[in-house]
């Protein structure tokens, strides 16, 4: 389906479930595609750093983005992150996705390899040259261990490079000069680049982002609770900031299940990714809580503590 | 005077005005003091990083807090930096501010020093008890490096070593997760810690803090503009977010003139403070635009590009 | 051919020499291959940073690695890179090298997630379990952001998971530290894991490795002067220290061409690799000193100041 | 007493022993002075780090290097150090110093502030032009988080701004390039800047550091067992590398005494530190182990591990 533009709303980035045979669990998956859909999202983002993508292989990124796409059914667009160091990896990525029905693409700078602003200014220009689809600029300097600079993104969105940004930089104050200078919230029909659209990954803050002036949000905990999202969406449509923040707050709340991991014996992301899908395993949504090898598995207790999270949140465990 | 429980509202981080020999020049320190309240802020922050609280000697920091403590003169609470790298250290300063007439406290976390939460913890409960003043903890990561992690923050709120935090570490997500712990936005009567209060020294996006429920923010270029802090505060409290907005964004275009300075040849820190100084001297606040030794002072063409950024926001240059 | 355990003496990381096309010049290649075998080294390490891996697509890494063993021919071993984000992608890698005829995997701790030791130990040991080839664990934290402890080195020696270490670490009391508690220089036979492989990546201080009792050395600019880097560890076997520091020396020296490239304008990546190559193609060994898109070239001017720079260490240009 | 050019061999950092109540032990000082000459040092470094200067107030670091210089007693030069974040505050501690009879200062680029190389030159002038002691710059960006680049020391040592560099980095390869840049390591007398002294920071590879030309070492663990870093450097001096290796190996061993702490629950400095104090009341040299607040003091258990890796290194402790 054609994407909007800008994209706007809920985009959660798609949980990848996984067998007991580490293989990805389609079925579930479909399940869980519906879930979101039914929840309200406005669109998918496949093959995220939510989604596990750094720990697929190729064939199984490929059943990722096949399943998701055939499960929404042109419902909503769907994003595909096309997530590997350098340009030539990822157009490999890109010219698959395009092939299996991806509405846009998502792509980091390059990583592994140390860089440079003009590098990386190349690198995008290459993959929109090189496949046909909508590309958004992936922000997370805690993968990619650079920053896409203010600057850099405000070129490639007035040269058309870009569709949009992905902002998972945490950097709310960077983000806000962004908006300002892409022409504001309300003004975006005449600012430098109306069509661009602004998504910020950072989950705890969306009201703010929205009251900023962002279009929309990836937020990993939608997957759990799609609907709160998307209210707290509509409520900062209506420009009723009051309650948006109350969804915000019960969000957040919510959010507290990624300490359930002993960071002692696991990674950080690997705890917050278990929790997810923990919790996605405890409502029904999908079948196996299981993470990617070699992320260690969250305890029996902290599944509990999970429960317990989603409970206080008014999410009722069907396990 | 005694420190309103908690302190809200907008606290700016006095700027040190400095005469051509590097010595504080009081007068104009004076006469910023008087902008600023007449701006109509509702605290001080003295010997701030923004204030060059590094670059001072001693005897310059007690001048500074002499300063502003009788220009103050009980209008507004004035709080005190005892910035140094670790307990001994600040103790000195914090004893020295004590008897100067500082309101309340702001200290970081040790630095130099590689550190632990444990031994922070022990640091400001020593302060603490040592001086008795109410005591702000200032995280501070681009300076401190280490970061106040919301648990260590919550546990010396509750126990009431704590007055408040002064977060300047940019984790919004964090900051959001500290206040619904902390008891809420509206709720802070019930909360866990009802006399705590949080300010951000996140200048750009305050209006997404207030609405997150800080108590109020600490913005460096509110030494240029207080009065449009204040009207940004208001409106929020007023519950008008859309001004609240607007104002925010009308003071993210001026805060552009932070990248005045030519940063192939100067510190980052260097080139802000610099801009605010020079912003100050265009205004007629300050007589000189210096900031201390060894920062590399603004060219002529970086002052020309502050004026217009100030002309911009509809503040008129007199020089 | 069977790896020497414990592996020892000078191990290049084999450049890719790339056509103005970009696509991998196996000629060039051959040609490499066979200048390093000429300068007396140990074995060739294919596919590592230095062979800019993280730019080449699957393709090209199985062109790359083919021509490598097919141009050694049994004369010293080969080394392949499996670098690559998690576990299933990298024995992905691997089990294609095995085919290639490989003699050993080189792997990096998990990237672009965020990991754990404990999951870091998982990953090297599944990967020894699925690809029966000697595995040396790749010690980048400037690319993989994250440092294997010593302490995980050596529980991974101990088991055999690991035949060796290639460390890029820089943290050189830390390898000795790991040296001593291995075994020691001379008794290695005695130690914990007399079979155990230490290479430093540290090409600027290959001396005091070797001193430290260091196996061998990965050098990047060994691609440029491998009989440099053969003299350096043969005065160091003979106890002629003094012999070892003045071939580092004059290594340091011609070192220095890595500044050839304006920083301003590309990563320090870039520029390191790309004044490698314009060595190689001075010297004649390869015929376009292109490196992968999308890095910035030299340009003439640095390419004159690295022909300065060999002309200064007594290799001279062809073209 | 003047200062060697280049200042040369081994200039133990001297700890700060302090007592119950957390105030210098001059007594005991004094010991570890004696201790330290006469287990042969060529220097002593007072007011470093490892001496806990970031923990001691103004007083307590008069004290201190009123102690070191009257306990030195001409015998051995005194260099001192000058920590603290500016320039101002910097100058201030070395009239103390000048006053007390310092041969010389030691002073790091500022820190809390965010710098520039530019203004890092004009820091270590200024210090120079203010007060008459040969001044050494302090790389150690663990706690100062900028690195001194290479071309600036460099800048710095051909204008005789600096007398020397204490290298406490960890870039052992800049370091090497800087020794070759300057002149070498035999040819001292004609390179460019012949009387300027490398002394590296980096105990555990003090023989490398020597083959490579530095001219001495600063070791914390030099406070423990002085003798065995001057049998290193004398092994070196007579070109005996391998006797030399075989000293050092013995001080990583014994360094391994640092890992005693359980740093799960302190810092790593105040682990390190804690152990040296440790070592040295078992030995008998100094009263009392304590380390100053708020770093966490070291366990009856721990302080076992460090007298079980004395016994280890041939040291026995008396209490």
């Amino acid at each position: 389906m054609p994407l909007p533009a800008p994209l706007h709303g809920v985009v959660p980035p798609v949980c990848t479930p996984l067998g007991p045979d580490g293989e990805v669990d389609t079925a579930s998956l479909g399940r869980l595609v519906e879930h979101l859909i039914e929840g309200g999202v406005h669109g998918l983002f496949a093959l995220g750093s939510t989604s596990e993508v750094a720990f697929l292989t190729d064939a199984q990124r490929r059943t990722v983005l096949e399943t998701v796409v055939g499960a929404a059914a042109g419902r909503v667009p769907v994003l595909a992150g096309v997530i590997d160091t350098t340009t030539a990896r990822v157009i490999d990525h890109a010219r698959s996705a395009a092939v299996l029905g991806a509405d846009a693409l998502v792509a980091t700078a390059p990583f592994y390899t140390r860089t440079h602003p003009k590098e990386i200014a190349g690198h995008f220009r290459r993959i929109r040259a090189e496949v046909d689809l909508p590309l958004f600029a992936y922000d997370l300097p805690v993968s990619v261990h650079s920053k896409l600079s203010g600057a850099l993104v405000r070129e490639l969105a007035e040269d058309g490079t870009l569709a949009g940004l992905k902002d998972s930089s945490g950097d709310e104050g960077g983000l806000r000069r962004l908006i300002v200078e892409l022409g504001g919230r309300d003004g975006r029909a005449t600012g430098p680049a109306p069509h661009f659209s602004v998504l910020t990954g950072s989950e705890l803050t969306v009201d703010a982002a929205l009251l900023a002036g962002a279009d929309g949000v990836v937020p990993g905990i939608g997957n759990v609770d799609p609907a709160a999202y998307v209210r707290l969406h509509d409520a900062a449509l209506a420009g009723d900031w009051k309650l948006a923040a109350r969804e915000q707050e019960r969000l957040v709340a919510l959010f507290a299940l990624v300490d359930a991991g002993p960071e002692a014996d696991m990674g950080r992301g690997s705890s917050a990714l278990g929790a997810f899908k923990a919790a996605l395993w405890l409502l029904g949504v999908i079948d196996d809580g299981a993470t990617a090898f070699p992320q260690i598995p969250l305890s029996a207790e902290s599944v509990a503590l999970v429960a317990e999270r989603l409970r206080g949140a008014g999410l009722t465990p069907v396990r």
